[in-house]
C-alpha cells in the first residue's frame, strides 16, 4: 500500500491524501472501488478523527481510500468547498489507471459538515459519486447556515438523478439534530432514489466509525456496525469487488420505473394512473382485470387500486392473469410514450 | 413453557394466545417483560406468519410473548380493533401476577396493518405500551384508507406522551411505501419521542422475522438483524431481563427536557429561548457567558447560539465555565416556571 | 405452536415435551426439521436453564423443538439414560407425520451431562441424529465418573459414521476442563467426520444459549452469537428449511472420500498412497506428473507429494494437468478397489 | 498514516513495513497497541494477500500494523526466519516511542507458514509477543517437514509462559491439517495457557481476512468474522484501546494459579492434591468441609471431590462456608510453599 498526499490549493490549503492498495498478481483483478473521504468538523476543521480512521475501515474493504481535506471557512467560504470537491473528483478520474480504481466505482463518505458536501456532492455536482454514505449531515436551514452562510440546503436538490446513498445518524444528536437526516431521507423517498438508512437510539454527534478507540461517546452497542453496513451497501449499489472482478449491482435497488424516460410495465399503477388517456387505454386490459377480481371478490374497486398502487403493472397483470404474450406487447407499446413526471 | 388462548369475542373471533415461561427456581428472577404482537394482512386476515414466528422470536429474547388476533374487516371495522387492543392489554394487566409479567414491561410488535394498530396504541390508546416496534407500519393517508374506512392516520396522533418506537422497513416496499415509515419517524422526531430506525436497502413488504424459514422475499442480508436489533432496543427502553432482575433504563433515550412540565437547566437553549423574560433573565449568566466566548474568539454571538441550540443549559453552562454551584441555583429557580411548548 | 408432554417412563419421571409449529397454508412448507434437546446437571438433575430457554432459540429457527428430560442418577443409572434417548428418538420418528417433521432431519443439542449423552447419541446410539450440537460436554473418564459409574467416554467411540458435530465451550470452564471438548474434536479430525467448533475465551460452564436473561455467567461478548452459528451449520449439514423446503445440504463439509466404502478420485494423495499396488498403478499418470513439476522446479518429490498429502488425486490430477477424460477413466476403475482404512 | 519501509537484511531481501497512525491531538491518547504480521506461502514466497489486508484490518481497529517479509527459504533456512523475527520486534521496541506503540502491548499474527513462525514466537522468542494470533497454522511434523528441514514443532514447545493464543483455521482446510490447530490448542490447554478458538466448518486454506475482495475459497459465511473476533480477543488479553487510554485485560482469561511459583487459594483442587503434606495440612479444614458436605447429601467424598477438581481453593472454601477470615489466613500460609508444577 502506498500514500501519497496532493496539494490541490495551497494558499488555502486544500490537499487529497490517497491511500492506494496493489492489484493484480496474487489478488487476481486489477480495479478496485474508491471512496472519497469528507472529514467534518463545521467548515472550521476538518477533523482528524473522520479522516484516517474512515479510510483504514474502507481499506479493509479493498477500496482505495483518499481523503479530501477541502477549504475551512477561514480560509474561504462556499462555493470553494464544493470546487475543492470537484477538484478532488478529477483528479481521481485521471488519476484512476495509476491508482487501479475503476472510475464508475467512485463513492463519498462525508461526516458532519462533511455529510453537507456530500449531499451536495451527491444532488448539485458535475461529478456525482456513484454512491453517497452521509454520517450525520447537516441538511436543514438552522444548522448549515451556523457553519456559514450561502451554502445550499441539500433537501431542497434532490431528484431522481441524486445518487444512492447511505444514511447514519444517533436520535440523540444535539449538534445535528436528526430532523436533518429525516428530512434528506424524505427528499430520497419522494424521488424514488435508493437509500438505506439506520438512526440508532443514542451514539450523539461525531461518533465516526464507532470504534472504542475512536468514539467519544455513550454509543448504543448496535452502532459500530454501521461501517460495515455501509460496505455491504456499497457491494449492492456499485457491485461487489470480488478475485474475479465486481459482481453486478443488486437490481431490487431500482423501485420501479416510475422516473425513467418512457413508460414501461415497470412502472406503479399510481404512476400510471397520472398519464395521458393513450397510456390508459394501452393498459384497458389491466383495468378489467382489476375490475374482474374486485367483483368476483366483492370489493370496492378504488379500493383495490389503492392497495396496489405502488405495485408495478406487469405485478398486477400477472396477479389477474393476463397472459405473458399480452404483458409484453402492453410493455412494446407503453415503450412510444413519454414519461410524464409531474402530472 | 405453557400455552393458552383466551376468546376476547366470540362473534368477531377475536382471541388471545399467551407463550407464557417459567420464573423462580433456576431462573433466578419472578417478572419477565411481555411482548403483545399484532400480524398484519390489511385488517382482512392476521397472519400466520406475523404470529408464532414472532412469538418465538421474542421468546428466545426472555420475553412472554402474546398473540393478538383481531377483527378483520368483514368481522367489524374501526373501532372495533382498537377496542380489541384495549381488552388485551387489560387482561395482561389483570394476568400479570400469574403470567410472571411485570405490568411496566410490556411492549407491542405490530406489522403492516399491525403496524398500523401498533402506532395507533402508542400514540391513542388507553393502555399504552411501554415501547412499540413498528413493521412496515401503515401511516398515511392512501394506504390506511385502502385497508378499511374511517381509521386514524397515526402521524397526527404524535404528541410527546408518545410510546417511544422502534421501526423497520425495507426501501423497496411496494405494498406500504416506505414515506409511511418516514412520516411517522419525522412526528417523533417532532416531538422529542425516543426511536431507532432501520430501513434496509431491499426486502419488499412482509418479511416478518426475516428467518430464511418465514420470509417470502429478497432480502437485503442486513435485514435478519432487525429483530435482534428490536430486543436490544427494547433492553434500553425497559430495562433488560439479567438473572438479578432488569437493568435500568438506558437515560441517554432521552433527549432533553423540553417537553417537561417545567423548566430545567436539561432543556435544550433553542426551547429554552423560546420561554418568558423570567426565564431568560434567570438564565443571563448563560447568555453573558456565550458573550464573552464569542468576542474571545471574534464569532458571531447569534451563529454561536444557533450552533449549540440543540445542546443543554447544563451543557452550555459547563462550556463557558460557569460554577456548579450557580447552575445548580439556576435549575431550582428554574423549576418554578411552567413549561411553555407551543410558543 | 401447540406444547405436548409425553409420558416416557412413569417411574423413572422420564418425559418427551414437544413444541410443534404450524407448516402449509402461509408457510408454503409441510415438513420442518427437529430438534431434540438434552439439558444438562451432571444427570443428577435437567437443568430448567437447558430446557425452555433452547426450545425457544430453535423454535425461533424454524425447528420443531423437542426436550427429552431423561433419568436421573436417584432414579436409575446407565445405560436407562441413553434408552431414554432411543425411546425419544423412535416416538419423535413415530409422529414424525403429524408433527410435520421431515424424520431425515433430526438433529440433537446437549449440554454438560446432556452434553455427554449427545455425544453418545451420535457414536453409540441405534438412533443416530443427523446432526449433533454439544455445548460443554463432560467426554472424558475424570469428569464422566464423577457424574455417574459405568459411562461411556465418548472420544473413544467416534468412528467415520459418527453425527456431524458443533461444538461450543469456554476456555476458562472449570466444571468441565476444555480439554474434554477438545478431546473429542481430536477424535473427530482424525476420523473425518465433519464439525464445527467454537472455544471462547471466558464463559465459564454452564451459560446455555448465554443471553442476558438466562446466563449467570460472565461471559466474552462474543459468546452469545453461538446458538445463531448452530443454527447457520446446522442448515449447512441437514440442508436449510426456505419457504419452498430444504436446501442441499453443503458439500464443502465433506472433506474427501478417505472414509468411503470404495476408492476414488475425491480420496485424499496420503489415503491412497496407503492402499494396494493395484490402485497406485491405476494412479500412475498422477504420480508421473507430481514427478515431472518437480523436476521442473527443482523440489524434492518426496517433500512436494507431503505438501499436497491431504488434497484429492482430483485436485492433484488438475494441478498437474491431466486431462479430464484420463481422471474421469481414472476415477472408474478405482472405483473397482475396496478402501482400506487401517493400513 | 504514514507509511514505511525498513531493510532488515538485504542479501536475504528481508523488510519491515510499517504503518504508523496517529496519536495525541484529537485522538486524546498517546501509545497504541501493535501488530506484526507474518505471511504465509510455504517459507518460499510471503503471500501478498496476508500482508497488506490484514494490516488494513487492524488499522481499523486502531493498531500500528505492521508486516515483516521474513526470509524464505530460496535466500535461507531456519533458524533465519526466527532470528528474522527477533530483529523485527527489536526494531519495534527500539521505534516503540516514534511510532507511538505502547511497547508492553504487541502482538504477532501469523498465517500458514507465517502461523508456524508464530507459534515458535509465543513458545520459543526471546521476544515473546504479548498475545498471538494463529490463522491455520502449521504446527504436526509432516507438515512443518514439508517446508523447510529442521524447524521445531511448536506444539512440544507450549509452557505455562507460552503467549495467549488466538485460533481460527476451517475444518475442511486440505493443505494445513485441522489436527495442526487441535495440537496446538491441546497444548494450550494442557499448559493453562490463555486461549479462543474458532474452526468454522469449511473455508479451505488460505483464506486470509476472508473479505469477499481477498478470499478465494468457498468459506462458511461465518468465518469473515473472525478478524473482529481476534480483534475483541486481543482488547480481552492485552487491554483495549480507548480514547483515554488503554483499559485493564480481563482478568477471567486467567484460569487458574496453577502454574504460579507459590501456591494458593486460587490453585485448583486437582493441583493441589498433588503437593506435599504440609500444603494439604494447611487445606485441612477444606477437605473437612468437603467431607462434612458428602455425608450430609450422601455423595462419595472421591466423586465429589472428582466433579470440583478443577475449582480454586477459594472457590470450594466458599461453597463449604469456610469464614473470609479463614480463607485469608490459609491464602496467607500457602504463599510460603513453592509449588510443584510436576508431580
Amino acid at each position: 500500500m502506498i500514500s501519497t498526499t496532493i496539494v490541490l490549493n495551497e494558499e488555502r490549503n486544500v490537499t487529497l491524501t490517497a491511500y492506494i492498495q496493489d492489484t493484480d498478481g496474487e489478488f487476481g483483478f486489477s480495479k478496485r472501488p474508491a471512496i472519497l473521504i469528507l472529514p467534518g468538523g463545521g467548515y472550521a476543521i476538518c477533523s482528524d478523527r473522520e479522516a484516517d480512521p474512515v479510510a483504514a475501515a474502507y481499506l479493509k474493504a479493498g477500496f482505495q481510500s483518499i481523503i479530501l481535506r477541502y477549504t475551512v471557512k477561514a480560509k474561504g467560504g462556499w462555493p470553494h468547498q464544493l470546487e475543492d470537491y470537484e477538484n478532488a473528483m478529477a483528479i481521481i478520474e485521471e488519476n484512476a489507471e495509476e491508482w487501479h480504481i475503476d472510475p464508475s466505482k467512485i463513492a463519498v463518505a462525508g461526516f458532519s459538515a462533511g455529510g453537507h458536501l456530500t449531499a451536495c456532492a451527491a444532488t448539485l455536482a458535475k461529478h456525482k459519486p456513484t454512491a453517497a454514505v452521509l454520517a450525520y449531515p447537516a441538511i436543514l436551514e438552522d444548522i448549515v447556515d451556523s457553519c456559514q452562510p450561502n451554502m445550499p440546503y441539500p433537501y431542497q436538490h434532490v431528484t431522481p438523478q441524486t445518487s444512492p446513498c447511505f444514511i447514519v445518524a444517533a436520535r440523540d444528536d444535539r449538534t445535528v439534530h436528526v430532523k436533518n437526516a429525516l428530512a434528506f431521507e424524505q427528499a430520497l423517498a419522494e424521488n424514488g432514489v435508493a437509500f438505506e438508512s439506520h438512526i440508532y437510539s443514542y451514539g450523539g454527534h461525531g461518533f465516526s466509525t464507532a470504534e472504542d478507540w475512536i468514539n467519544t461517546n455513550s454509543v448504543c452497542p448496535r452502532l459500530p456496525e454501521w461501517i460495515k453496513y455501509s460496505v455491504d451497501w456499497l457491494g449492492e449499489v456499485m457491485g461487489k469487488l470480488t478475485r474475479n472482478g465486481f459482481t453486478e449491482p443488486v437490481s431490487a435497488l431500482s423501485l420501479n420505473a416510475d422516473y425513467s424516460p418512457v413508460l414501461s410495465v415497470e412502472c406503479s399503477l399510481n404512476h400510471l394512473c397520472k398519464q395521458n388517456d393513450e397510456a390508459k387505454d394501452i393498459l384497458a386490459p389491466m383495468f378489467t382485470g382489476i375490475e374482474a377480481v374486485a367483483a368476483a371478490r366483492g370489493f370496492d374497486v378504488e379500493l383495490l387500486k389503492a392497495s396496489v398502487g405502488n405495485n408495478t403493472a406487469r405485478e398486477i397483470m400477472e396477479m389477474v392473469q393476463i397472459p405473458k404474450d399480452t404483458i409484453f406487447e402492453i410493455d412494446k407499446k407503453l415503450h412510444d410514450i413519454v414519461n410524464i413526471l409531474e402530472v
